[in-house]
Protein backbone atom coordinates (compact mmCIF):
# COMPACT_ATOMS: atom_id res chain seq x y z
CA UNK A 1 0.00 0.00 0.00
CA UNK A 2 1.46 3.39 -0.99
CA UNK A 3 2.03 5.60 1.90
CA UNK A 4 3.17 9.45 1.22
CA UNK A 5 6.02 11.67 2.23
CA UNK A 6 4.24 15.00 2.83
CA UNK A 7 5.82 18.24 1.32
CA UNK A 8 8.89 19.85 2.33
CA UNK A 9 9.35 16.93 4.99
CA UNK A 10 11.44 13.51 5.35
CA UNK A 11 10.41 9.93 6.73
CA UNK A 12 12.90 7.11 7.77
CA UNK A 13 11.81 3.25 7.08
CA UNK A 14 13.32 0.40 7.80
CA UNK A 15 14.47 -1.96 4.79
CA UNK A 16 15.65 -5.21 5.80
CA UNK A 17 18.01 -7.63 2.93
CA UNK A 18 16.11 -8.45 0.24
CA UNK A 19 13.09 -6.03 0.45
CA UNK A 20 12.36 -3.25 -2.53
CA UNK A 21 11.54 0.24 -1.64
CA UNK A 22 10.08 2.09 -4.42
CA UNK A 23 9.64 5.67 -4.62
CA UNK A 24 7.02 7.50 -6.77
CA UNK A 25 7.11 11.07 -7.77
CA UNK A 26 2.91 11.17 -7.70
CA UNK A 27 2.32 14.03 -9.28
CA UNK A 28 5.86 14.66 -11.50
CA UNK A 29 8.85 17.33 -11.27
CA UNK A 30 9.64 16.44 -7.44
CA UNK A 31 12.74 15.66 -6.27
CA UNK A 32 13.29 12.81 -3.45
CA UNK A 33 16.71 13.38 -1.47
CA UNK A 34 17.77 9.90 0.17
CA UNK A 35 20.42 8.60 2.61
CA UNK A 36 20.81 5.63 4.62
CA UNK A 37 22.69 3.27 7.06
CA UNK A 38 23.39 -0.31 7.76
CA UNK A 39 21.80 -1.02 10.53
CA UNK A 40 24.96 -3.29 11.76
CA UNK A 41 26.69 0.07 11.20
CA UNK A 42 25.15 3.39 11.97
CA UNK A 43 28.11 5.00 10.92
CA UNK A 44 28.80 3.32 7.04
CA UNK A 45 26.57 5.21 4.60
CA UNK A 46 26.41 5.94 1.44
CA UNK A 47 28.53 7.25 -0.69
CA UNK A 48 28.58 9.64 -3.61
CA UNK A 49 32.23 9.61 -4.20
CA UNK A 50 32.36 5.66 -3.75
CA UNK A 51 29.61 5.09 -5.53
CA UNK A 52 30.53 7.35 -8.81
CA UNK A 53 33.99 5.90 -9.22
CA UNK A 54 32.84 2.26 -9.13
CA UNK A 55 30.14 2.92 -11.28
CA UNK A 56 32.26 5.24 -14.05
CA UNK A 57 29.90 7.22 -14.60
CA UNK A 58 27.02 10.06 -13.43
CA UNK A 59 23.78 8.39 -14.99
CA UNK A 60 22.34 5.48 -13.49
CA UNK A 61 21.07 2.08 -15.09
CA UNK A 62 19.28 -0.66 -13.54
CA UNK A 63 21.26 -3.30 -11.92
CA UNK A 64 23.46 -0.76 -10.94
CA UNK A 65 25.04 -0.72 -7.29
CA UNK A 66 25.03 1.81 -4.94
CA UNK A 67 27.81 1.79 -2.42
CA UNK A 68 28.78 3.19 1.11
CA UNK A 69 31.60 4.68 2.31
CA UNK A 70 33.15 1.25 3.08
CA UNK A 71 32.54 0.06 -0.01
CA UNK A 72 29.71 -1.97 0.72
CA UNK A 73 27.26 -2.32 -1.47
CA UNK A 74 24.00 -1.16 0.29
CA UNK A 75 21.12 -1.08 -2.69
CA UNK A 76 20.17 -2.27 -6.19
CA UNK A 77 18.53 0.02 -8.50
CA UNK A 78 16.16 -2.78 -9.61
CA UNK A 79 13.58 -0.21 -11.83
CA UNK A 80 13.50 2.89 -12.64
CA UNK A 81 11.00 5.11 -15.39
CA UNK A 82 13.18 8.04 -15.78
CA UNK A 83 17.13 6.93 -15.16
CA UNK A 84 17.40 11.13 -14.44
CA UNK A 85 18.95 11.46 -10.60
CA UNK A 86 22.24 13.29 -9.20
CA UNK A 87 24.92 12.26 -6.76
CA UNK A 88 26.66 14.98 -6.86
CA UNK A 89 24.99 17.58 -4.86
CA UNK A 90 24.73 18.42 -1.00
CA UNK A 91 20.76 18.34 0.56
CA UNK A 92 19.25 21.96 0.28
CA UNK A 93 19.33 22.69 3.86
CA UNK A 94 18.50 26.40 6.52
CA UNK A 95 22.32 27.81 5.35
CA UNK A 96 21.90 26.80 1.38
CA UNK A 97 18.79 28.41 0.82
CA UNK A 98 20.19 31.79 2.38
CA UNK A 99 23.10 31.62 -0.27
CA UNK A 100 21.37 30.51 -3.06
CA UNK A 101 18.01 32.33 -2.64
CA UNK A 102 16.95 35.96 -2.17
CA UNK A 103 13.67 35.55 -1.32
CA UNK A 104 13.20 31.93 0.12
CA UNK A 105 13.15 31.70 3.38
CA UNK A 106 12.47 28.19 4.84
CA UNK A 107 13.80 26.56 8.31
CA UNK A 108 14.07 23.26 7.64
CA UNK A 109 15.53 21.94 4.82
CA UNK A 110 16.13 18.33 3.34
CA UNK A 111 19.40 18.38 5.59
CA UNK A 112 17.63 19.15 8.76
CA UNK A 113 14.34 17.24 7.79
CA UNK A 114 16.31 13.95 7.49
CA UNK A 115 18.44 14.55 10.06
CA UNK A 116 15.52 14.38 12.56
CA UNK A 117 14.14 11.47 10.25
CA UNK A 118 16.98 9.19 10.85
CA UNK A 119 17.46 10.36 14.57
CA UNK A 120 13.99 8.62 15.47
CA UNK A 121 15.80 5.73 14.50
CA UNK A 122 18.77 6.30 16.58
CA UNK A 123 20.74 7.62 13.72
CA UNK A 124 23.30 10.59 14.22
CA UNK A 125 24.56 13.09 11.76
CA UNK A 126 26.19 16.03 12.56
CA UNK A 127 25.49 17.08 8.28
CA UNK A 128 24.53 14.72 5.15
CA UNK A 129 27.64 15.30 2.80
CA UNK A 130 26.09 14.41 -0.17
CA UNK A 131 22.38 12.84 -0.90
CA UNK A 132 21.28 10.37 -3.40
CA UNK A 133 19.00 12.98 -4.94
CA UNK A 134 16.32 11.17 -7.13
CA UNK A 135 14.65 12.51 -9.98
CA UNK A 136 16.69 15.83 -9.34
CA UNK A 137 17.92 17.06 -13.21
CA UNK A 138 21.61 18.62 -12.63
CA UNK A 139 22.77 19.44 -16.17
CA UNK A 140 25.97 19.20 -16.75
CA UNK A 141 27.62 21.48 -19.63
CA UNK A 142 31.01 20.15 -21.62
CA UNK A 143 33.15 23.39 -19.73
CA UNK A 144 31.64 21.60 -16.13
CA UNK A 145 28.69 24.32 -15.46
CA UNK A 146 26.01 22.96 -13.19
CA UNK A 147 22.13 24.06 -13.32
CA UNK A 148 19.29 22.01 -11.50
CA UNK A 149 17.18 22.36 -14.22
CA UNK A 150 12.93 21.30 -13.65
CA UNK A 151 13.08 17.57 -12.66
CA UNK A 152 12.02 15.61 -16.30
CA UNK A 153 9.74 13.24 -13.85
CA UNK A 154 6.60 12.82 -14.96
CA UNK A 155 3.12 11.96 -12.48
CA UNK A 156 3.95 8.09 -11.57
CA UNK A 157 7.90 7.72 -12.50
CA UNK A 158 9.46 5.99 -10.12
CA UNK A 159 12.47 3.77 -9.13
CA UNK A 160 12.74 0.96 -7.25
CA UNK A 161 16.02 -0.25 -4.81
CA UNK A 162 16.77 -3.77 -3.04
CA UNK A 163 18.15 -4.07 0.19
CA UNK A 164 21.58 -6.07 -0.08
CA UNK A 165 21.68 -5.70 3.85
CA UNK A 166 19.45 -4.25 6.07
CA UNK A 167 19.06 -0.46 6.14
CA UNK A 168 18.20 2.25 7.96
CA UNK A 169 16.83 4.74 5.33
CA UNK A 170 15.60 8.48 5.21
CA UNK A 171 14.03 10.01 2.20
CA UNK A 172 12.59 13.86 2.06
CA UNK A 173 9.83 15.23 -0.31
CA UNK A 174 12.45 18.11 -1.27
CA UNK A 175 12.13 21.86 -0.04
CA UNK A 176 14.00 23.50 -2.62
CA UNK A 177 12.75 26.08 -5.03
CA UNK A 178 14.61 24.86 -7.48
CA UNK A 179 13.36 20.89 -7.13
CA UNK A 180 10.08 21.32 -7.44
CA UNK A 181 8.87 22.37 -10.79
CA UNK A 182 6.68 25.38 -9.45
CA UNK A 183 4.84 23.61 -6.57
CA UNK A 184 6.30 21.23 -3.68
CA UNK A 185 4.49 17.99 -3.89
CA UNK A 186 4.35 14.86 -1.78
CA UNK A 187 6.02 11.90 -2.95
CA UNK A 188 5.08 8.24 -2.49
CA UNK A 189 6.53 5.64 -1.26
CA UNK A 190 6.13 1.63 -0.85
CA UNK A 191 7.99 -1.33 0.85
CA UNK A 192 7.34 -4.76 -1.39
CA UNK A 193 8.99 -7.71 0.12
CA UNK B 1 60.70 25.93 3.23
CA UNK B 2 59.67 23.68 0.82
CA UNK B 3 58.51 20.42 3.03
CA UNK B 4 57.35 17.37 1.99
CA UNK B 5 54.67 14.43 1.55
CA UNK B 6 56.68 11.29 0.96
CA UNK B 7 54.74 8.77 -1.57
CA UNK B 8 52.10 7.14 -0.76
CA UNK B 9 51.66 9.11 2.72
CA UNK B 10 49.93 12.21 3.63
CA UNK B 11 50.69 14.67 6.57
CA UNK B 12 48.46 16.79 8.64
CA UNK B 13 49.13 20.76 9.52
CA UNK B 14 47.91 23.50 11.49
CA UNK B 15 46.69 26.55 9.32
CA UNK B 16 45.54 29.31 11.22
CA UNK B 17 43.25 32.43 9.74
CA UNK B 18 45.20 34.31 6.90
CA UNK B 19 47.86 31.86 5.89
CA UNK B 20 48.06 29.73 3.11
CA UNK B 21 49.14 26.81 2.00
CA UNK B 22 50.93 26.27 -1.18
CA UNK B 23 50.44 22.58 -2.90
CA UNK B 24 53.17 21.64 -5.47
CA UNK B 25 53.45 18.81 -7.83
CA UNK B 26 57.31 18.31 -7.43
CA UNK B 27 58.28 16.49 -10.34
CA UNK B 28 54.76 16.37 -12.06
CA UNK B 29 52.01 13.97 -12.32
CA UNK B 30 50.98 13.12 -8.63
CA UNK B 31 47.73 13.72 -7.63
CA UNK B 32 47.21 14.89 -3.53
CA UNK B 33 44.39 13.87 -1.78
CA UNK B 34 43.21 16.87 0.99
CA UNK B 35 40.29 17.23 3.69
CA UNK B 36 40.52 19.62 6.58
CA UNK B 37 38.24 20.71 9.27
CA UNK B 38 37.71 23.68 11.72
CA UNK B 39 39.86 24.10 14.41
CA UNK B 40 36.67 24.97 16.60
CA UNK B 41 34.79 22.54 15.08
CA UNK B 42 36.23 19.44 14.61
CA UNK B 43 32.88 17.59 13.18
CA UNK B 44 32.59 20.24 9.97
CA UNK B 45 34.55 19.36 7.25
CA UNK B 46 35.24 20.38 3.24
CA UNK B 47 32.05 19.30 1.25
CA UNK B 48 32.32 18.24 -1.99
CA UNK B 49 28.39 19.03 -2.30
CA UNK B 50 27.89 22.24 -0.98
CA UNK B 51 31.17 23.50 -2.34
CA UNK B 52 30.01 22.42 -6.22
CA UNK B 53 26.40 23.91 -5.35
CA UNK B 54 27.37 27.14 -4.75
CA UNK B 55 30.32 27.60 -7.35
CA UNK B 56 27.78 26.19 -10.07
CA UNK B 57 30.80 24.34 -11.96
CA UNK B 58 33.13 21.19 -11.66
CA UNK B 59 36.17 23.53 -12.53
CA UNK B 60 38.04 25.81 -10.72
CA UNK B 61 39.24 29.26 -10.63
CA UNK B 62 41.57 31.57 -8.72
CA UNK B 63 38.92 33.23 -6.17
CA UNK B 64 37.04 30.74 -5.65
CA UNK B 65 35.98 29.51 -1.91
CA UNK B 66 35.98 25.77 -1.04
CA UNK B 67 33.01 25.36 1.57
CA UNK B 68 32.33 22.92 4.89
CA UNK B 69 29.26 21.00 4.97
CA UNK B 70 27.69 23.59 7.48
CA UNK B 71 28.04 25.92 4.79
CA UNK B 72 30.89 27.80 6.16
CA UNK B 73 33.96 29.13 3.72
CA UNK B 74 36.65 27.43 4.78
CA UNK B 75 39.41 28.16 2.23
CA UNK B 76 39.97 30.26 -0.84
CA UNK B 77 41.84 29.36 -3.90
CA UNK B 78 44.68 32.06 -4.35
CA UNK B 79 46.99 30.71 -6.95
CA UNK B 80 46.50 28.17 -9.40
CA UNK B 81 49.10 26.95 -11.84
CA UNK B 82 47.33 24.31 -13.67
CA UNK B 83 43.44 24.57 -12.62
CA UNK B 84 42.29 20.59 -13.10
CA UNK B 85 41.44 19.19 -10.03
CA UNK B 86 38.54 16.77 -8.94
CA UNK B 87 36.14 17.13 -6.14
CA UNK B 88 34.11 13.99 -6.69
CA UNK B 89 35.23 11.15 -5.80
CA UNK B 90 36.60 9.68 -2.69
CA UNK B 91 39.99 9.25 -1.99
CA UNK B 92 41.44 5.98 -2.71
CA UNK B 93 41.27 3.01 -0.15
CA UNK B 94 42.01 -0.63 1.01
CA UNK B 95 38.65 -1.54 -0.41
CA UNK B 96 38.97 0.72 -3.22
CA UNK B 97 41.89 -1.47 -4.75
CA UNK B 98 40.21 -4.26 -4.43
CA UNK B 99 37.05 -3.49 -6.50
CA UNK B 100 38.99 -0.96 -8.79
CA UNK B 101 42.69 -2.79 -9.64
CA UNK B 102 43.19 -6.79 -10.33
CA UNK B 103 46.89 -6.46 -9.49
CA UNK B 104 47.52 -4.20 -7.06
CA UNK B 105 47.53 -4.95 -2.92
CA UNK B 106 48.39 -2.30 -1.03
CA UNK B 107 47.17 -1.72 2.69
CA UNK B 108 47.21 1.84 3.13
CA UNK B 109 44.90 4.34 0.56
CA UNK B 110 44.91 7.74 0.90
CA UNK B 111 42.02 7.28 3.08
CA UNK B 112 43.14 4.96 5.22
CA UNK B 113 46.59 8.08 5.30
CA UNK B 114 44.34 10.86 5.85
CA UNK B 115 42.70 9.47 8.41
CA UNK B 116 45.45 8.55 10.13
CA UNK B 117 47.43 11.52 10.13
CA UNK B 118 44.54 13.59 11.27
CA UNK B 119 44.18 11.50 13.95
CA UNK B 120 47.34 12.63 15.01
CA UNK B 121 45.34 15.95 15.72
CA UNK B 122 42.53 14.78 17.41
CA UNK B 123 40.44 14.62 14.47
CA UNK B 124 38.28 11.46 14.23
CA UNK B 125 36.97 10.28 10.73
CA UNK B 126 35.30 7.01 10.47
CA UNK B 127 35.60 7.32 6.42
CA UNK B 128 36.17 10.20 4.40
CA UNK B 129 33.19 10.20 1.95
CA UNK B 130 34.76 12.49 -0.43
CA UNK B 131 38.21 14.41 -0.81
CA UNK B 132 39.42 17.61 -2.73
CA UNK B 133 42.01 15.62 -5.38
CA UNK B 134 44.34 18.36 -6.30
CA UNK B 135 45.95 17.71 -9.52
CA UNK B 136 43.60 14.52 -10.27
CA UNK B 137 42.46 14.80 -14.56
CA UNK B 138 38.71 13.07 -14.17
CA UNK B 139 37.34 13.47 -17.25
CA UNK B 140 33.52 13.19 -17.49
CA UNK B 141 32.21 12.60 -20.96
CA UNK B 142 29.41 14.32 -22.29
CA UNK B 143 27.30 11.28 -21.67
CA UNK B 144 28.21 11.54 -18.12
CA UNK B 145 30.87 8.83 -17.93
CA UNK B 146 34.00 8.99 -15.91
CA UNK B 147 37.28 8.35 -16.59
CA UNK B 148 40.72 9.24 -14.35
CA UNK B 149 43.78 10.20 -16.62
CA UNK B 150 47.21 10.66 -16.20
CA UNK B 151 47.30 14.11 -14.14
CA UNK B 152 47.76 17.12 -16.65
CA UNK B 153 50.10 18.47 -14.19
CA UNK B 154 54.05 18.90 -14.70
CA UNK B 155 56.90 19.23 -12.66
CA UNK B 156 56.57 22.97 -10.72
CA UNK B 157 52.88 22.93 -11.03
CA UNK B 158 51.23 24.27 -7.86
CA UNK B 159 47.67 25.55 -5.98
CA UNK B 160 47.78 27.89 -2.86
CA UNK B 161 44.75 27.71 -0.65
CA UNK B 162 44.06 30.53 2.23
CA UNK B 163 42.71 29.75 5.55
CA UNK B 164 39.37 31.88 6.28
CA UNK B 165 39.07 30.21 9.64
CA UNK B 166 42.03 28.09 11.70
CA UNK B 167 42.11 24.95 10.55
CA UNK B 168 43.37 21.55 10.44
CA UNK B 169 44.18 19.99 7.20
CA UNK B 170 45.25 16.09 5.78
CA UNK B 171 46.76 15.80 2.58
CA UNK B 172 48.34 12.99 0.88
CA UNK B 173 50.30 12.08 -2.29
CA UNK B 174 48.45 9.84 -3.64
CA UNK B 175 48.50 5.74 -3.65
CA UNK B 176 46.50 4.71 -6.63
CA UNK B 177 47.95 3.22 -9.71
CA UNK B 178 45.39 5.70 -11.74
CA UNK B 179 46.78 8.76 -9.96
CA UNK B 180 50.59 9.22 -10.64
CA UNK B 181 50.95 8.62 -14.28
CA UNK B 182 53.96 5.58 -14.10
CA UNK B 183 55.49 6.61 -10.75
CA UNK B 184 54.71 7.28 -7.30
CA UNK B 185 56.05 10.28 -6.67
CA UNK B 186 56.51 13.23 -3.05
CA UNK B 187 53.77 16.24 -3.25
CA UNK B 188 55.78 19.62 -1.79
CA UNK B 189 54.28 22.13 0.87
CA UNK B 190 55.06 25.18 2.05
CA UNK B 191 52.81 27.39 4.81
CA UNK B 192 52.89 31.16 3.96
CA UNK B 193 52.04 33.26 6.20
Amino acid sequence: MMKFVEKKSSVCVELFKGERLKIVDVEGGQISSFQCVFKNDLKDYLSSGRTLDYLGRMNFEVGDFLYSNKSKPMLILVEDTIGIHDFLLAPCSRESFKILYEDYECLYGCEENLIASLAEFGVKFDSLPTTFNIFMNLEISVKGSLEVLTPASRAGDYVTLEAKDDLIIGFSSCSAPDSHGGKFKRIGYEILS
